[in-house]
């Protein structure tokens, strides 16, 4: 299939929501943890956290134009505070249903199944069973003009991750951790194991050096 | 292991950078297009790509501080068309050595054995053997002020996928086309097949889907 602009604009709006949702990859399967200024825990399932830089430790992700009541942006700018947890393969379908439009005050973790903690002195809460679980607080909230979704930016200041699932190099081998990985709007998978290639440099071949 | 913040920052530089990489999750592996106004031809291996809309259809990914010359970025704002092409997994050892330091005028192309092809009368050139090619205009180019990288937003304008992994409904069966995952910064992985679920609605059990 070759399709323009144009082609892609006469589409039917809900296959070209799964379509163009699919065709930029293999996304990270994540959840993020939130409570409000008023107490009330909040969950839902985001497919487009991203790495923005290890030093200070940054992570973005992007939020759905704001016109219209989002709990967790709501909970995120008012308290400042946010968890990311990694979602493995024994939570997707669970995970998926926080994509539900609960009311205000329904908690997703109780609604769907999902076991929350506390860690630390953090107040928003993370998934008991990721294992890769991420205390984030706000740094930038940016407007996207084109089409006026967000970037959301936090600063890493609490990250617990399972010591047997981190390689001596600090490489996190997510597969052998069962961390999940989502298509489009609603496929998962798990991941086959991991090959790790040197650091690349001109004339030289590459090395796979795990495993 | 549970890390603070200052924690993150008493890493050494490296394993820190490995470590923060992975901890994000999956990724998609993407190889991004250009050429130079000049007519130098560009191929780099990003794995930032992230979906942004689909009406108008958008794409995003994450271009690191451009203080230093960086090739795609200085072609994408000169001449304002790209290409963001999937690695699969036959791909990802040639689209790994993408991150070598090549001097300007070597074309990746060829120096990493990619084969590259031009699709109707777009400007930037596209990966053969890509399943899923995608040519953008951008639209955005937007500062992080966190950490001084830039979200770089594009309108999909071409669009190639083969018809035998779309699903009636639009969805696209990345595993079945087998496009590859990133996880941190050197490791690729293959998918197993999908899960596919139904939308999800409060009080209503999830169905699968798919297969």
């Amino acid at each position: 299939m070759l399709l323009t602009g144009e082609d892609i604009g006469a589409l039917e709006k809900r296959y070209r929501g799964r379509f163009i949702n699919a065709v930029t990859g293999v996304k990270s399967a994540s959840l993020i943890g939130t409570k409000s200024k008023g107490g009330d825990e909040n969950l839902a399932l985001f497919s487009s956290v991203v790495h923005i830089g290890a030093h200070p430790p940054l992570i973005g992700f992007v939020m759905r134009p704001v016109h219209v009541e989002r709990h967790t942006y709501k909970n995120i700018v008012s308290t400042g505070h946010y968890t990311i947890n990694g979602v493995t393969d024994r939570m997707h379908e669970r995970a998926h249903q926080t994509s539900a439009k609960y009311p205000a005050g329904t908690s997703e973790f109780e609604a769907c199944g999902i076991e929350k903690v506390y860690l630390e002195k953090f107040s928003a809460p993370f998934c008991a069973e990721s294992a890769v679980k991420i205390g984030c607080v706000l740094e930038d909230d940016i407007a996207i003009p084109a089409n006026n979704t967000r970037l959301i930016v936090g600063r890493i200041v609490l990250l617990s991750v399972p010591g047997q699932y981190v390689h001596a190099d600090g490489y996190v081998d997510l597969a052998a951790a069962s961390v999940a990985a989502i298509t489009g709007l609603d496929g998962y998978h798990s991941l086959n194991p991991v090959k790790r290639y040197s650091h690349a440099e001109p004339e030289k071949k590459l090395k796979q050096t795990f495993p």
